[in-house]
């Protein structure tokens, strides 16, 4: 795909959801979730949060894209996510998972090691996430673990982008890793997008919510051009909200307000540059 | 009761609820509980979230009303909920019901046949809640279930009259169905309530807030009253808010900001009209 | 100490915080928890959250001092609390208790019990939380109960003084009592501070965010100024904040804001008057 190509299906995919506001359901952390499902409708979607098995096995068949965060745990994962991804599977389901703090639990390494067969459509972290998860896949690029910041990254994107080349093959889907400058690759392609704030390491949920909206455009596109689509979104609505505030709190609410109020051809202008991956 | 009469014992309950600080204690989903907690204060009321079940038997008989949400269930609920509604019964305090998914899961069908003979003083839900809640109390105007978007409503408010005066009926209180226009129900009258904002639809809680506010109003006031002023105050503060927004996270702000500066005598204002139900 | 001498302290602990961005792990209610993390993030501190066990014993040897918050208790604190406690003393590590509404419900009495002996080495609660939280440790000035409102206090800052100091000299600590004015003591000597906004009682997690503040700093400096250096900061960020909003949803996005922009010296000037502590 030529980069024109590309913009005409973000273009695309961001129309179809303000059209057709999918639903995507998430498991995801308490602390970013109100954040999560306001971006989720700020960008034309629609949220649900759940916990129970059943519910994630409902609610999954239901949706268009379910978006996983393994946040702050609970006990009920255990039975929930696997049970969840078993009925995505069932269902032909895309999803999303967004490793936070990899490395940190017997419960998180032992569900994060299950999803690597359910392979995720698109997975979204920082660096260090990125380079932890491929470490506990054992694929390239990957490391033990580098997340001895609990859930900060303390690795650059450029790091991750072989650990994240790697998983993007792995998966046969897209992945997105956050940074100052974002990078999204599906494998083969890779692109690095512009924009956003220094604000958006100042707040929490940024990354969370980005992967819930992710998961938004993945109910209406494949999983590059719908990581690249949150991406872009992202860092459109960054910038202009940095801009227009000078504290973080203010620039959540911008922030937010940007999202929704951004049109596809913004969100498709919005500048990257495309890289072939190295192997 | 005449319109008079009403928008008389509205002025009252806000004013009461501003005079004495009503504490209710909620059971409600981790995605919107801060904006449940904050609008209850807004209001003058005091909020204290609760998951376990002696905490809802504690806090139940302390406060005022309390509210059930069901939207996000974790596995405890299984006890909290029975046993909170126990310790309210046995202390002769009122309660209000949220039934966010009704359909979605064993456990929240579950719970929501057993809440059936406890009888909530309000009920509030989107028209398709409303009508799945009748269908799953096998009340007229009811249908097996209509929430094929998990937490959205696909039905207008006129098509839920019919089972919110059933469930009015039923329970011996009030239905408050949230829409366009609002429509509250004692099961004899209904008033529709006008105002409000496009935003309420593009952020996540305002339904679920509004169910927390009634409950503080229902501390001061009987629950047709007390649903009519959750109603008519958010109507107001929403058109307000919608006024000087361009988006939905500055909008859910001056939401809050504006139900905190409406007056009594203002609420009891918000355009509203009667009419009877029809059998 | 000095007055001078505790404000060059003061000065350096919010310096060294914005230098070094320590992480402080939190177990917190789920009401208030995005508020916790972004006032966390605002004065230069990084945020994680958790709730199982081994979550908590991993981050809270990672962080530089723990949160815990009774605020909402779910069943897996039983294990969580007592295990994450051993890993903070195993590790040598500080932590900050804020017992919200004690006195109700038997696992939250259960865990204010056990962390008796592991001496919180700041306690931040309200007036009727800190005499009660002193009454259930059977220490001076203390009472049986004096939440019968559930979060709210119904003590004034003064009628706490006694059972602060009882408090501080038990655990070898600082204890942080909030209100219109807020009052830090070690045992030996009491700092009231001044400043802040009537709105902060108008929105959930003033408290709440305090203590993970006060954890912030924590990481960085001893107890007594940790605590004041956190009451200074939400002193002089409340007074800005509400200088110039006129709702309570506002004040809080100017409150975060305000936060972010505080300087060390400006903290350290903020309007505090020492006092002996008298037996």
């Amino acid at each position: 795909m030529t980069e024109e190509e590309i913009r005409t299906q973000i273009m695309h995919a961001a129309e179809t959801v303000r059209r057709t506001n999918p639903m995507a359901p998430s498991l995801t952390n308490t602390v970013t979730v109100n954040f999560v499902a306001n971006a989720q409708i700020a960008v034309g979607g629609s949220a649900a949060m759940f916990y129970l098995p059943d519910e994630g096995e409902a609610l999954g068949a239901l949706g268009g894209a379910t978006y996983f965060n393994v946040g702050t745990l609970l006990p009920v994962y255990e039975q929930t996510v696997p049970l969840t991804l078993e009925a995505l599977r069932h269902a032909g389901k895309p999803w999303v998972l967004d490793p936070v703090a990899v490395g940190v639990g017997a419960l998180r390494t032992k569900l994060l090691l299950q999803m690597k067969e359910y392979r995720p459509d698109i997975i979204r972290g920082n660096a260090s996430e990125i380079i932890a998860l491929a470490g506990l896949w054992r694929l390239k690029g990957g490391a033990e673990t580098t997340t001895a910041r609990g859930v900060d990254s303390t690795d650059s994107v450029s790091a991750a982008k072989q650990a994240a080349a790697a998983l993007a093959k792995w998966t046969g889907g897209a992945v997105s890793v956050s940074g100052v400058d974002d990078y999204v690759t599906d494998g083969t392609v890779g692109a690095v997008s512009h924009g956003g704030s220094h604000f958006m390491e100042k707040i929490t949920g940024s990354g969370c919510s980005l992967g819930g909206v992710s998961a938004v455009y993945l109910c209406a596109a494949p999983p590059f051009t719908a990581a690249l689509t949150a991406v872009s979104a992202y860092n459109l609505a960054g910038l202009r909200a940095g801009r227009k505030t000078a504290g973080p709190a203010s620039f959540q609410t911008a922030f937010l307000d940007e999202l929704y109020l951004a049109s596809p051809e913004e969100i498709a202008e919005n500048p990257f540059e495309l890289e072939e991956v190295l192997e």
